[in-house]
């Protein structure tokens, strides 16, 4: 059935396209991606499939049934877009000034209506529940899974598979990795009050400029000495500002930055490690300050057993041809609480274009292979039925010996 | 006749008063002082003493001639206001929004126009010529000193006398100093160029934050570890400003600041070393950068023999109480233009506020006492008359061994 | 055939334990270890086997030649000990005032001879033949294995194991990993040259200690800001001397560190990196230096395929209860160099200490289970063994498709 | 009569000198300078003056009682040595090894030695008492002065003048100062504790040597950014010792340094000011700390009306061809606390030697011009007489008044 499935996807690329570009043309930032959900909402309607809108937020989460019993199966996309001018000259630019679907969002969603709609038609011969889970705001903290699981989208679910389009890998590849792969990204703010005053007379002030640079440099010791070496983490200082005329003390200087960790341990201990660094270098030069440490995403860390399986469902997906262990990679994603909630995995598909150069994610002129999605669509597809026959050989088996 | 000449002060302190609080109404910034120079030359005008307008911008020079042969001496005062907001609550308080006297240069020029009224009246007793140069600009670099001697202020000039009312210093008090008394103030301008990237990916950027506070912390070194440290010199970051996200690395940095010295040789130094610790650093961490320093004012430096003699003057009137070396004072001053030309000094007349607390300098509550301008045109009156008798004497003694 | 060597194994614990407490109480210095060796050959000579002695200098190599022809399995054990004062009260405590077996090299030396002599007393049911690599002065750079190298002990060689009784882990473990699992230590040396003169007048030095300080600094961003965060390094300044009067400055500082690394391109870098800082934070400073980057053990880097073919031998192990991928050991070993010739890996064989609670390795009371060099002989007897199974059905297979 | 007293000094010049030179080839160490003392005592016993030996250690005081009434006057001298070897290639070279007068203060003696006999020979026509302060241990804190003024040495004093020659500026130069001439000169000592361990494992350490280099940098803003720019102070880290092998992190790191400062409010600032950078530091980085600060010798700080009348007396001294301000000096003496108890002042006595180039004091080849001994015994002659006549002038003119 699985080769049944996979020529159906085939077919329905022109369609995975066409969604995708209209995504594109019609980006929505996040939290405000109101006619995106009415879209997906419409998808379903018209498909005659269970949707329920609203959730947790924008989100839209569509149920199907198969008709034999069997696990229910989570597949995750999201569909926010980012605040970038879209510089790209292709036909299916943005027509949102500012806004660009500069991430992949818009593939992911035309993935997953397309993989529901041949689910969908072929419901009678499938065992167990789909629950598509079609969420707003992922590039903004909070971002929107917290909400969505907090409004019931994980009820029942037995395991969890996401993907993200990677465009910096080629088309082809799919990288997985087991416990981290994707980093906690905390911000921080740290706001030094010293004593401004005449450029002249620095004894009658405290230099919150000299103060900040001190602290900046201090803050480097965090990675290089306290943290263990073969663990991984960032401290940068994003932002420095004193911004004052020439001739002055600088009164007050604000840093704000980010913190990048792999597990909870190594991410409280920085937060903490920072407010004792710039503690003692305040004290050491007569300054107050306040400090702020907002907690981003945690890490999204993959289930062992999940990633294993889904390495071995990628094996089926005829188009791909490497599977690879990822990279750490330090950016964050909120598919992390899916996984503190259920088994999962998410993993990364290969979507380098084959023309006009690859850009990073985020920049203006980002692009994506649009064959990555069908492979995408595979392995998910390939995830969600063969976990389904996993499980029933396991219940099987666990009967037989009973 | 300087006691006839002090009288005659006394009889005018009222118009003093006067003039410089109908300035204190009608304050002009540096470079626009338009209707504060047609004030002082319409008060020449009808005086009818020789009176020349437009000297160097919108400086003005009036020239009184004494009917006996004699030197040609000097005197001072600056007339523009600053960009502060007047804040106290006095009848003859600003009228102008944002534009306030608040260094007493309204002071300066009220005394020297009543003193020349008083010299120019007994003109026909008096030894010698004397120019009134009343200056625009001296808050603001390149100042007026500089094209006022370009458009030949100080042509034929033998001495030259300035002072400066002083809110710190009791009334009463007139501070000397040989030597530097002023120091040179300096901008410099370092703009530190990284290469900018994702705040989670260190090692593909240049943190320009990073150098930058660096190059901070090491600038400290010029004045703790290479300045002699018998010399005064102060080496401020006023500004440092990389404003951006927080999860993004900087690419740049800008730092402005300011160095203040005494002696041209110190100056030049710093100058030279803020670029070798700029250049080290950027090399250390592969940065660039662009390194800028403007030279403001230089140091003024008083006359050995002038300011002696002023002391002397200073003795002969009756209200200065106290005669005192002053300290190095580490704000800028483009007398030192003047000195650098023709031979004189500058000195502190002690204005402090009997009432009213004391306000700093360019402060918004800023004001002094009115009775010092007595205290200030007598003093000048004083090295304006004896200089004659002193260099008549010494010609008189050379011409007897001769 | 395999299990009835194990029973061998088992048989000879006694002696295994005899020799090694021997070699415990009569441990000799790296490059000094003329009597162990010669117990090693003389062990061997007894047996009948063949042996070569002073292989590269203190090296002692053995060949076991089975009957049937197979591969050439190298195993290797190292026999140096440390400048160490053994303060453990046990019977077999060191007799050496100084020198102690603080790392188990006495362990991995009984461990491979008893298991040599059990593979010789069964020669004529193997297949292939087993060079057994005694290994001299592993502790200290540049080591035995490169010159054992070079004096031919890897000469016709298949594949190489090598194992580390690891006294921090439970024995029963097994820990692997594949790639890198040891680090590159290297040694740095700095001497800052400065100018020296009296703490009272810096402006006529150049001091040399606030040269090194800044250094130490900004050597801090090598690894927070110049490494991939998911690269593993360390940069540590372990000596930092300026040892002069109190009252006056420095002329030179001498800074003396490590470097660790698991990949060559991050050695180098690193490696250009410190002379990159202390270049450009000498030149800010006006000083100058020496640098000196001496390269250590390169890092230990695993094969993938014979990884995992150990990871399945040691399954076979009846005393093996855990079989873990190992963390990145920032230590360094130069097994390295074997594997930089032939296929191989390295692996840590648990041997924590039931009683007497664990002190780490290089500890005065360190000490191991000696349980532990049963399951570190059997490891390896099956990794030798199956590895001619392995790679004769690899053969057969081969022939079969030609 | 104090041209009479001048010619018996010239004549006495080779007494002079050879008491220099054989006190020169005899140096003895602060605090041992047993036969110093004997040899001063000897002197005066020979001349018949009243000598008291012993006082607060190998300190003597003679005692010149002059015929007639008057104040009395104390000169000083200090005759230790230094622990250097002597360089120089001279007659009269050291014949202690190590042990050196390089700092002239056989010279301060000589002179003392040879005016005493001077004005002993003449006591018959002066007016007053004249106290020979012969003190030992200037070089070595706590010094000598305190405990010879504690076993009363100053008891009925009323001024005291002293003089330091001075190899830097020629012969016939006299450097004054009023108020603060020389530096007050502590000591302090940081002891940093971190926690050592393994140069790869730096996250269970606590990097003494990091929080260390932090510390120096910091400590360089007290002087940039904390002092009072037109003060004049010196922080100096002299000694920085974490002395360890390379590959581990230190545990401690020891630094010693030296502050100069010129007002005791300075002075408490700065040592409290060390110790809140230190705290924060500390605090910033986890470890902990001893911190001592040890007082040395207070500033110089010359009364303003004796250093103008000491003006007076050098222009009487026709040697004497030039009188300057000195510039402030940062090294200590303990001449300071003389001062402390009553009037006086210090001054400078140039001795550049004029062949053999110039040496700077405490250098191996340091020499003076033997010269100078006879204008330091003439300018402290001056003194001593013509206070007598300034303070018999004033009661005069008081009694008169009465």
């Amino acid at each position: 059935m699985q080769d049944q499935l996979f020529r159906k996807i085939d077919t329905l690329f022109p369609e995975m396209v066409e969604i995708r570009r209209y995504m594109h043309q019609h980006p929505e930032l996040s939290f405000q991606e109101v006619n995106t959900a009415k879209y997906i909402q419409s998808f379903y309607e018209k498909l005659g499939a269970k949707v329920r809108a609203n959730v947790g937020g924008n989100g839209v989460v569509a149920t199907i049934q198969g008709a034999k019993p069997g696990k229910t199966v989570a597949l995750r996309a999201d569909f926010d877009a980012l605040p970038i001018q879209d510089e790209k000259e292709v036909p299916y630019k943005s027509l949102v000034p500012g806004v660009m679907h500069a991430c992949g969002h818009d593939g992911h969603t035309a993935t997953l209506l397309v993989l529901a709609k041949v689910l969908y038609e072929n419901k009678e011969n499938l065992q167990g529940t789909y629950v598509m889970i079609h969420q707003h705001a992922e590039e903004y903290a909070p971002g929107g899974a917290i909400s969505m699981i907090e409004d019931g989208c994980l009820d029942g679910v037995d395991v969890i598979f996401g993907t993200h389009l990677w465009a910096t890998e080629p088309t082809g590849t799919i990288q997985y990795r087991i416990g981290p792969i994707m980093a906690a990204a905390d911000r921080f703010e740290i706001a030094i009050q010293g004593k401004g005053g005449h450029g002249a007379q620095p004894h009658k002030t405290k230099d919150a400029i000299v103060t900040g640079a001190q602290l900046v440099s201090t803050l480097q010791q965090i990675v290089s000495r306290r943290v263990d070496p073969v663990d991984s983490a960032v401290v940068t200082v994003g932002s420095f500002v004193a911004d004052n005329a020439f001739n002055v003390i600088a009164d007050k200087a604000k840093l704000i930055g980010t913190v990048r960790t792999f597990n909870e341990s190594t991410r409280d201990f920085i937060a903490a490690e920072i407010e004792k660094v710039v503690h003692g270098t305040c004290l050491a030069t007569d300054c107050t300050y306040d400090y702020q440490y907002d907690k981003g995403y945690p890490a999204v860390v993959n289930h062992a057993a999940e990633t294993e399986f889904l390495i071995d469902c990628a094996t089926k997906v005829p188009e791909v041809t490497k599977i690879e262990e990822s990279a750490l990679q330090m950016g964050g994603e909120d598919f992390a609480y899916y996984l503190q909630n259920v088994k999962g995995t998410f993993f990364f598909t290969g979507a380098k274009p084959e023309t006009n150069g690859s850009y990073p994610h985020h920049h203006p002129r980002f692009d994506f292979d649009e064959k990555a999605m069908v492979i995408a669509a595979k392995t998910l597809c390939a995830a969600a039925l063969n976990y389904q026959t996993k499980e029933q050989n396991k219940r099987e088996k666990s009967e037989t010996l009973a």
